[in-house]
């Protein structure tokens, strides 16, 4: 290692130690809790007229100190700063308040808002949960597809049938994809879809209520899948706990078991040699 | 402790007695019961024509009985009384009915019906049911916080994006949280909220279809914290209540077997001196 | 036991086992799906016009059967007919269709079609998964009387705080709990009935949300119990079956063990002997 | 065997190694992949313009390669063919798409999209996923069937009650039973049925909402069974496991022990030699 890659590595491990002290950690999460409220109240249009300059004046402010503190981190962690999602959701949050928002991109205006998720990968509990949540995501990932492929089969078929007639709810796939969305939440299916439909197709029923019958088998077999995997997970853990425990106290007995066996063998032993001896 | 201490105390061990005797406590609970009657009675015109008077006389003097129950108990066991949350209870639900009801303090009228859930902290049933339910809570912080948050980013999103073509709907923060909530419940969220709004933002399903799978995911999990937590609860004092029956079991078999060999070690030595006494 | 009280009971147990006979249960479960049948058929209009004598006289037929089948029973098990809640059952949905049908009475001709409900006191199977379900209430049984309890008084409060703007909805303590039952099923909660509250009391939600949200947590905890009730019974019987066989194993295991210790004590006490006759 | 009959064995043989190749499978997976997306297409009018002959022809040829590969494996297999209902489901898929769909059957051929599920036939996890679906129906049969039978006893009932004054909601059995599961699934309950009936016939609630309460609660256990049961078997399987485990550690050691015993024993059995010898 040449004295230059070594004083780099140093002034890395001083960053590193600077953006992970609890001090910083809580100015951010403190600067992340100022602008969910700047931005709540840029909502608001008297607080506009009133404080519009200051709000704004003091959304640039924090943003700023959130770039700053992300380049830290890229420049500090490296190449490992991509390999974390947590780092790599907090540059996008961050990224996109730095587009520059003409009125054509006022979705961008409104996207700045999830800066405020960086909250949970501040507070070490949230992220859990959240983890926890995406960790379900796995096992879940078959049913998933056959959703999916049911979805767009069904998606096709209305698109077919009903498209001609309703072309507002099943004109197009995309379209035959919201409305079964919409039929699947139960949302109006029957009063405000299937009831118009079956004045123009009597047996339109004979598509809807499979449907959903089965999507919603198929969503009750997803929620399943997750809580048999959750308890299982949990069961797991304590079992393997309590079952630790209960071998620690039965290896123990075992030993003092085979520690009095091998005393009785010994005695036996020394009796042994004692009748030899007097042979 | 002086006399004057001694007697206070005295005094204060019989009004406790007084106050939690079974009789005192049961004439309690029935007329809460009645005054949940009388109660009902108030909101219908014919009864209040024919008996008005009556049951407003009723009512004064149930609630009369309260108050004098609450003091008492509040005197009975002085710092202690507030400990209790069951007694801030009782207190403020009885205190609601003290304060003067003018016109335009009709809701407070319509408050003093919470004195029936008095029944609540009176029958023993109920009260463990309720804290049943309280204890589920601490487990499900973290995930209702984070819900909470994605609840507020949505709401400053929905507003920013949708306030100002549907200012009923999403007009300020609190319509727009309002209106997520009905669309998490499910409620008319297609047909009257999401397809009205696509006619003027043709991309709205983006924000409101991710909006619904994951606050319903959210709402799953949580769910699922709660199953699980209550299971293992159930399933650990199960379990350990076994477990405490099989240990039993097991330790009477060890000491069994331990005595058995003592015996064999005492045989053995038995041996060994008889065969040393004959050198 | 007199001659006469013998030759009763020998004719009392002759009407049981006709009654009980195979063959009988399969002819009246088969008239019982006939019924359903004409009693379905009565209320399309053509099958009415072309074959009405018929069925109406078909279902005087059966209906006749099952007045003898019931009464065989009552005279065959006399005073144990009542103890069993489902002759109690089908005594009652035979009975109604005794009560002359006059045209006031429409509704009771109506409640003659609970005579196929007979098919579940009939079929084995599915007579224990109704005594299954029934199994699951007294568990909830606290829950249930809560939940009552917070709608009575949610029904009087909204009685008072809204019934004077809208009558049809909040008119009396009925309206209300039907207008909550169905805000709880979260059916056009929003859109159809508090957003016009909304409109004249602006503050509702605040009612009706924790309405909502406490409703929804009290029926989750509801179905988390009858969950929690069902696996336990389900683990519990399962849990046992296995540990009686491990512990089969364990106490043959400890039984060798102990033959082979006490055996040892023998071999010692017999050259303990045999050292002590060479004394 | 006859030569014919080997040769024709053989012949067999190869077909099927053929069928079931890799490369083959694998082949077919993405010809109905590609065939999903020209189905697709065909709903979209602006590609039908463009590439309409294109995307027929496309769908001709994939239809022909399905029809050359169900009936190899029909020779492949013989008789073994329709015992895998899988086999099946993929003739009667690719039967459909045979049928001459003439204006009048325009059903069928939207039918043609369920081709595109043969994609879980090919892939291994989506069929696992399937028959683990499939798997759960068994163990709920009696619950369905109970379910049936109160809807169709409630549909007779709703016919006769309100068949008259709402024809278009409950003027058949068939149009009864749609609305009642309408209700079931609570879309428009209230407002979209039952209020407006109650205005006509008062005690409505009394019919529609036990109808709600029990069918929710027959729904609710049904779910409960199947989650029971999916715990139940993922469980057992799993106890199991780990039982297996703990009771080779318990075999280790209870050999162990057994050895020790009989080192103490040939001990003991030597001493007695000893002693006996210096008789």
């Amino acid at each position: 290692m040449t004295t230059d890659a070594l004083s780099q590595s140093t002034w890395r491990a001083r960053l590193t130690h600077l953006v992970e002290h609890p001090r910083v950690r809580q100015t951010i999460t403190a600067l992340i809790c100022l602008n969910a409220v700047t931005l709540g109240l840029e909502t608001w249009d008297d607080a506009m007229r009133v404080a519009g300059g200051l709000l704004v004046g003091l959304d640039t402010a924090i943003l700023s100190v959130f770039v700053v503190e992300v380049a830290v981190k890229m420049v500090a962690y490296g190449r490992r700063f991509p390999r974390d999602p947590w780092n790599l959701f907090d540059f996008c949050v961050v990224a996109i308040g730095l587009i520059p928002a003409t009125h054509s991109f006022s979705v961008l205006r409104a996207l700045r808002v999830l800066r405020v998720l960086r909250l949970v990968s501040m507070v070490p509990s949230m992220r859990r949960v959240v983890q926890a949540l995406l960790s379900a995501i796995p096992g879940i990932g078959s049913i998933v597809l056959l959703l999916g492929l049911i979805y767009y089969v069904s998606g096709v078929m209305a698109t077919k049938l009903f498209g001609d007639s309703f072309p507002e709810w099943f004109g197009s796939i995309g379209a035959s994809m919201y409305s079964l969305f919409q039929i699947m939440t139960l949302e109006s299916w029957s009063m405000g879809i299937v009831r118009p439909v079956m004045e123009v197709h009597g047996w339109a029923w004979a598509f809807f209520v499979p449907f959903i019958l089965l999507t919603s088998f198929a969503v009750l077999n997803l929620f399943i899948a997750i809580i048999v995997n959750a308890m299982e997970a949990h069961h797991r853990a304590e079992a393997a706990d309590e079952e630790a425990e209960r071998e620690a106290v039965r290896q123990q007995r075992h030993e003092r078991l085979d520690e009095e066996l091998r005393g009785l063998r010994e005695e036996l032993q020394a009796l042994r040699r004692a009748v030899e001896r007097r042979e």
